[in-house]
């Protein structure tokens, strides 16, 4: 196991019926912001039942975050907190709300131009306002995690940043309030806290057996009952276990003291900034061809992943790799969610501007071992035309 | 899942030569009042380390906390706070020493007498001094939760208290450290973790995947690498293991949304004031008796314990349960933990005593359902005589 160094001081109020517990958690006297993305919340009743738990609050509202979201939006927030002396922030909405909402956090109170907060990946946060999140999709793990990342639509950029000073206060889940989301959108949450799990997962072999097992335990869950969010869309068990898996998938905890890779993610957020797929859809695209690509330097983790997940024991060893990563390509389907290029429309032109971005971005010393150049990032997405 | 409300905010800095990294964690100026055990810092290194990465700091030393921290000895320690104007607690030791520190941390802001916070459960705490840890002895899970147990000797009394105001601020994890422990409390460490993980899983099923399989990794790691502990005693990758499988244990994420029991702990903890037995030990005495004479009530997750854990797929569902309860017993046995009362030189006498300590504290509803009266004790007990 490597050295590492873990903090999380995220609390989770986890349930149906929790939205009205932030009320003592939300400073008395202060002037809130309430950021959210477009109406989604006002249909399924998140918003009123955050309005009634906020009603002894001042609460001002920032509607229109959009999914990956800008730069040039999120300033407008941090415009709003400033004229209006917000205190504090209360994210409302899934991932790109509340790491938009982390970025208005740290912006607010940015000395000098906010875009360096992206420069230096978070490096040069001092401060920041406090917040809280109300989740209302499953995916990304933001809610319980000190990490964000944010476009400029401008100049089709996307930048992570972390810094522990953005980690949320507290965050609702409530399993109840994913019954209204659009199949899609369930499907990608699925995709994308899998993936989570694999970057931190697949490898080289480390001597971590417990981050090891959590993993798994992870990955199993998800292959379970993933597909039963589309079977049977109004079981609240199976939605609150997938809440609680993507949560679980990107809050530090089975990510300590291992390598990790996140070449595949480096990757996809190019394919996001040139071309608009959703995230997850980016993942289901480069994953299988990374892994392939990559089978040396992963064959060991690749065969305990073929043994415990999925339970292949037959054949010689690159069958039992091949047959996993099928797998791997045949839930994410089976979730609704296409694992090839011209499924979205695109061609091997797209593989070439993917690897001129990577370049421009000097992406080109990815994953765990740092030897995913642009050729072989290439390399992947030609497996996944 | 059952709703929860989750929260641990202790910085864990895991690794060999992890304990210089708390010098910038100790606040600047602060007046420090270091508590240790017994003489075994100053012979591993520990207290070297420490006191140098104290040396900008005054650093006040309270030496001779107990196995089963006493209540009066740690009333000593609170009259040096007051009279050295402490504002900073370093618990240097196992799970006593650090319980006896959160213990120190309440009573120290406590207005009027300490014992009500033990006769509250903590809960009528309402500030405490901050502390970290230097962990040496991986076993209570003490590190990373906001539990503690006190004992006084006057009386025989071993009372349990909790807040949330008790988290460590930080814990160091160099496994490094625990090379030069006793055999007996390495065993004893590796068997308080299972337990811990027993009480959070055996009970019944409550449809939360991620939860039992992250309790049954913990298992299966413990089993894996206790015994190594053992045979190769110089290994660090499984002295780390077993150091992180303990902290996890009890660190409040596996317990999270479902049943728990805590039955065997609490027998144990009335064995332990009357006879002076090791804490595990007196888990590894209860937990088997326990675990038969509950089998109707946790039938289920007793047959998902052989499966997964014991890998037991032969014979009817009652031999699987009997021969995983008895997989269980010889890995204790293996760990150098004696199970049955006359191992410890007790007889029945000794079970007329406990139940008789566990009517006088109405200690009489006890397990996931309430329904471990003193006879049911009384009868997992008779087990293991």
């Amino acid at each position: 196991m490597l050295n590492f160094d873990f903090y999380n001081p995220t609390q989770i109020l986890f349930g149906q019926g929790q939205i009205a517990a932030i009320t003592p958690l939300v400073p008395a006297g202060a002037r809130v912001l309430m950021l959210y993305g477009g109406g989604s919340i006002k249909r399924n009743g998140v918003y009123d039942e955050v309005k009634a738990a906020l009603s002894g609050h001042t609460v001002i509202e920032f509607a229109g975050i959009e999914p990956n979201p800008h730069y040039e939006t999120l300033m407008k927030a941090v415009e709003i907190v400033h004229a209006e002396k917000i205190d504090f922030l209360l994210a409302v909405g899934g991932g790109s709300v509340i790491d938009g909402t982390k970025f208005v956090a740290a912006a607010a109170l940015f000395e000098g131009d906010p875009w360096q907060i992206l420069e230096k990946g978070g490096r040069n946060i001092t401060a920041a306002l406090p917040f809280g999140s109300v989740l209302t999709l499953p995916a990304t793990g933001s809610e319980m995690n000190s990490a964000s990342v944010v476009t400029r639509a401008a100049t089709q950029e996307k930048r992570p940043f972390a810094n522990r000073l953005v980690f949320p206060k507290f965050s609702v889940l409530d399993p109840s309030k994913t019954f209204t989301l659009p199949l899609r959108q369930v499907g990608n949450g699925v995709v994308d806290a899998f993936v989570h799990v694999m970057e931190q997962y697949l490898t080289y072999p480390a001597n971590a057996p417990v981050q090891d097992r959590w993993a798994e335990g992870l990955l199993l869950t998800l292959i379970e009952e993933g597909p039963k969010t589309l079977s049977e869309p109004d079981n609240l068990d199976v939605r609150a276990n997938v809440m609680w898996s993507a949560t679980m998938a990107l809050n530090g905890v089975i990510g300590v003291g291992v390598p990790q890779d996140w070449a595949t993610h480096m990757i996809g957020h190019e394919l996001t900034a040139l071309y608009h797929l959703d995230h997850a859809q980016t993942l289901a695209v480069v994953l299988p061809g990374i892994l392939t690509v990559r089978k040396e330097a992963k064959r060991a983790k690749l065969l305990q992943y073929a043994a415990r997940v999925w339970h292949i024991a037959e054949g010689d060893e690159d069958s039992r790799i091949a047959a996993a990563i099928e797998r791997t390509r045949a839930f994410f389907e089976q979730m609704g969610v296409q694992t090839r290029l011209s499924g979205y429309g695109l061609d091997a032109s797209a593989i070439d501007a993917v690897v001129a971005a990577l370049e421009a971005h000097k992406l080109v010393k990815l994953g765990e071992h740092r030897d995913v150049s642009a050729e072989v990032s290439r390399a992947a997405l030609e497996l996944s035309l």
